[in-house]
C-alpha cells in the first residue's frame, strides 16, 4: 500500500444494523496502523453535532447526506481520507454524494445483509420500536431504501466476518 | 515536537483580509513537514460547500460557525490537528465555538490587523464593493465585528510576517 497515493473516500452505506461503522473503525485502525491517515464520518456521529438540527423525513436526509459529503470532501482534499458510514436510502441521496466527491476518488460499498439480519443485531431496539411505531422514518420499516445498482464493492455482512470485510477493502481499494 | 501529543484546534478569527487563511495554510505545511497531521478549514471554502445554503445576516453567520466548529471537532475526534479560520464577529459567534469544542484543545488565535490595512491587502475588491453597498452585511463595513477579549495568542498581521505569525504558533501550540 503506498502511502502517497491520493487520498480515497470510501462510502458505506446501507440499512441500519448492515455494521457499515463498523466496517469503518477497523478499516481505519488497519490503516492508521499502516501509517496511512484515514478518518471516520459516521451517521450517527454527525446527527449529534454537525446535523443536530436535521430530523428523518426525506428532505432532512438528503440534507444530512449532502453535508456528510461535503465534510468528506474537506477531509479529502486535506489529503485524509475518509470512510463514511451513511443509510444513504434513496437514489436521489447516492446522486448528492456523486454529485459532491471526485468520481476518481469516490469508492461506493453496499454493505449488504437482509433486514433480518440487521434486526436481530440491533442492540438499542430500535427496529422494535420502529415496527412498533414509535421510532417513525426508520429506514427498512417506515421509510424507503431504494434497490442498489452498480457499486465498487459489495459486502454480504452476513456471510463475511468484519476481519474479512476489511481486508477486500484494503485489497480493492490500498493495494494491499 | 511530539508527534503524540493530543490534537489541537487552532481557531484564526478576525477582520476579512487580517491574514488568517495565509497563516494558517502556511502552518499546515510547517507542521505536514514535520509529520504532524494537519488540516484547515477555511470560511471561503465552507462557504462554496457545507454552508453555500447560508448568507450574511447574523443567523446565517451563527449557523456557519456553529457548522464550521461541529468539523473541526470531527477532524479534533480523528486525532487530526484542525487549523480554522473564520472571522467569527461576534461574542454569540465565538460562545458557539467554545460551547461546541473541548476547552482544554481550543485555542483562539485573534489576528488582528487595523481595518485600513485589512482594507489595502484586498485583491479581489470587496471592501470597495461593501463600501459602495453592492456587497452587503461585510464585515467591518456594514456588519459588526465585537472586541476581542482574552485569546490564547494575538497576532498583529500588519506588524508580523507570515512566517514570524506561524513559528510564533508553532513555539506556543506545538512546543516547537
Amino acid at each position: 500500500m503506498s502511502k502517497t497515493q491520493t487520498p480515497k473516500i470510501i462510502w458505506f452505506f446501507g440499512l441500519p444494523g448492515s455494521g457499515k461503522t463498523t466496517i469503518a473503525n477497523h478499516l481505519k485502525k488497519r490503516l492508521i496502523a499502516r501509517g496511512v491517515n484515514a478518518c471516520v464520518l459516521d451517521g450517527d456521529r454527525l446527527r449529534k453535532g454537525l446535523c443536530n438540527d436535521l430530523g428523518f423525513d426525506m428532505v432532512s436526509r438528503e440534507e444530512n447526506v449532502r453535508r456528510a459529503a461535503e465534510v468528506a470532501k474537506v477531509f479529502w482534499e486535506n489529503g485524509i481520507n475518509c470512510l463514511c458510514s451513511f443509510i444513504t436510502p434513496t437514489y436521489k441521496c447516492r446522486e448528492i454524494v456523486r454529485g459532491i466527491l471526485c468520481q476518481n476518488d469516490l469508492m461506493e460499498v453496499y454493505v449488504n445483509a437482509p433486514l433480518k439480519v440487521c434486526e436481530k443485531r440491533d442492540k438499542k431496539g430500535l427496529f422494535d420500536k420502529a415496527r412498533k411505531g414509535i421510532v417513525p422514518d426508520f429506514t427498512g420499516i417506515s421509510s424507503p431504501f431504494d434497490p442498489v445498482g452498480k457499486v465498487h464493492l459489495e459486502l454480504p455482512t452476513h456471510l463475511m466476518t468484519v476481519e474479512e470485510s476489511v481486508t477486500k477493502c484494503l485489497e480493492i481499494f490500498f493495494d494491499d
